[in-house]
């Protein structure tokens, strides 16, 4: 289905006007009322687990009919269990402190003025995202506790079940009086409704995207509107020559094995010549172990000869997937070096006993998070202790790193004075 | 003159990839050397200033040429004073504290990692601004400053000036060995330039246009980066039933008049009903003996029948000028709905002597700067004690108000460990 772009455009921009008056409301309601609405659509989502699933399983069908992947598959399914763990993610959220509740600064100014940064919601929100329907229930509930309007725009592959889970917690906010607008999807899944969404200049004040690299390189291509994504998590783990051995082995095997498909997760090592030759086999073997692959460059070939050759383009490749890439470089600058020429500015980690070197490294970095002496799989808001987040950033402006609820707000400046003039 | 596309295209991305790697360096490079290179700069201003003002005096000629305006002039012309007060000012920015030396949060998880949150440079910012020449030099040293690059693009009329300017502050920068590629301007004035520096995702950070209306409108509607900037200062000032009669009139007369021209001055007065009758003939007098024109609601006409009549738009419309619009309202939510349906979320302010409504107001406008009981005219980045600023920011992501150097960084974390590996 094809529809005119017109009719997308204008579901658009009355959408944005009411999620823009939602924003006014939700903003001005005290916490607790935000944590009741959250807690009723949690209450509403448990009500209709049976809708939610019976939609599910019609976009099962559907998917089943167009032949689609058992990966996918699993990631679009959702069962009773599924549901509630949607609801009881709402209800975390809502035990989280009130992110709006925060005086950022406060300074007096000679002519007595008092300058207070006090924290504010960013307005409307638009989410774009893969199969996964609970990412919608997940960014509806951060957006609103951080006191945003969200416009969901699920994949259409997830439509039904989009519309089910949008039912429900709507009703739940009814049931507590947050107007409906706070979280609204489009009435139909034609991709026209993503191009008006990118297109939403002063009406979307931001778009996260959540999905596959294709999805967040195209926002971020054809947004006209602010981006909050990472289109990649290319991470590096540094074992510098001074590094603890057995400490540099496990935090290896951690940063590559422990799941291979996020985008925390280590795609390449770079190890210094000096340790290389009594390390990396150690390395290798510790990850084969677990069933790693390898492509390696020629110097760390020259010590596990029996490595895959890297080719051109490996340095540049994030895996998410049970393979290794293997440099060796001479010390900390060729690693920077490296890190800055192949890197994706997402998470970067050295492992080394020397301080000086740390420091050097962490500064020399471009990274949104840079680590030192622990495994880049610790880069997720629930580790940073944001107890939830909606997604990694990457851009250099506004957040970067894990995106949690005080990285969903924005600020403005108070100004308390008693009647000054300006001279 | 109209040159192709693809030259202004090639010369920003070899630009751009100059100025990244001048901008890692400056990063690196300890703040009191980003300072000499400021006060070298400074220095090398004043030591060029007969070269500068030459410069100067052909654009003056060709602007003469064709026939532009005084005020335009004004604004383009450089004399030996305006050169020394440019050097100042980047001597004045030397003095500023480093706002890449803060820690801006630290707390350790249960599991011992450590996690700070660190100021960093931007990156690359493009600084595309009108006729004043000055802008280009304290943007640079700001830029520089917070160790950010800057690629400069003034506007045709001042491009011998502008590369006068720049001649001297790369000279300032290569004699204390920071980079050249810090500072850059294209090598000719076609608008393909722009067109190239709007279109420079991945290789530009930020964009930062000053200047009028049409400009920051073009920027924010044709950038494929991120912008930061005001498009309107349509400021209200709003005097409430409880205002002390004295200071409501003090504060309205500086907030419209003290200078119409800036994006703070107050375009909108609006007054509650109760007081209207006794205070508003006051406030139109005070104001009309400063020279100050009026267009009023029917309400306030009422009261004052001589003002002149609001037409359509009138409410929406920036004056910048000797003009106030005049509206008499109910109550504060009137006030707010008002400001909410004809503001530009920049700085509205309100006159009372009741601390509750006064919050009220605050928390219901969505301006980037609230004031109670002060000038909107104190929206400005050295009142709000930040030395210096860039700019006004309007936008909802990142910085909003003043832009100071504190604004003109990012963060990232910096995470440091024991040899943690995630469970």
């Amino acid at each position: 289905m094809h529809i005119d772009t017109d009719r997308a455009t204008d579901w658009l921009r009355s959408a944005a006007t009411a999620a823009r008056a939602a924003t006014s409301a939700l903003a001005r309601l005290p916490g607790e009322t935000r944590d009741a609405a959250l807690r009723a659509a949690a209450r509403a989502l448990r009500a209709a687990s049976d809708e939610i699933v019976a939609a599910n399983a019609r976009d099962l069908a559907a998917f089943d009919a167009a032949g689609g992947t058992k990966a996918f598959r699993d990631r679009l399914a959702l069962t009773p269990a599924r549901v509630a763990a949607m609801a009881q993610g709402l209800d975390d959220i809502a035990d989280l402190p009130d992110p709006l509740a925060r005086v950022l600064a406060e300074w007096t100014r000679p002519n007595g003025l008092v300058m207070r940064r006090v924290a504010q919601p960013i307005g409307v929100i638009g989410m774009i995202y893969e199969s996964r329907p609970n990412v919608g229930a997940d960014a509806a509930g951060l957006c609103l506790k951080a006191g945003s309007a969200v416009i969901l725009r699920g994949g259409s592959d997830s439509f039904h079940s989009a519309r089910a889970i949008h039912a429900a917690l709507i009703a739940g906010l009814a049931s507590v009086g947050v107007p409906e607008a706070a979280v609204q999807i489009p009435p139909e899944t034609d991709r026209a409704y993503v191009a008006a969404m990118l297109g939403a200049a002063g009406l979307i004040d931001m778009i996260i995207p959540r999905g596959g690299k294709s999805l967040v390189e195209r926002v971020q291509r054809e947004a006209r509107v602010p981006v909050l994504a990472h289109a990649e998590g290319l991470c590096h783990t540094y074992v510098h020559a001074a590094a603890e051995p057995a400490m540099a082995r496990r935090i290896v095997a951690n940063a590559k094995m422990r799941r291979t498909g996020i985008c925390g997760a280590t795609e390449t090592l770079l190890i210094d010549a000096a340790v290389a030759p009594a390390l990396l086999p150690l390395i290798v073997a510790d990850l084969r172990a677990l069933g790693c692959d390898f492509r390696a460059g020629p110097r760390a070939r020259a010590i596990v000869p029996d490595l895959p050759v890297a080719e051109p383009g490996t340095f540049d490749t994030e895996w998410l997937d049970s393979v290794l890439s293997v440099a060796v470089v001479d010390d900390v600058d060729h690693a920077i070096r490296h890190i800055l020429a192949h890197g994706s500015e997402h998470t970067d980690a050295i492992i080394t006993e020397d301080a000086a070197v740390a420091a050097h490294f962490m500064n020399g970095v471009d990274s949104a998070v840079a680590m030192w002496n622990a495994s880049t799989q610790f880069c997720d808001g629930g580790e940073f202790g944001f107890g939830a987040e909606i997604g990694i950033a990457t851009g250099r402006v506004h957040a970067r790193g894990p995106v949690g609820l005080e990285q969903l707000t924005t600020f403005r400046y108070h100004v308390l004075g008693t009647g000054q003039t300006r001279p």
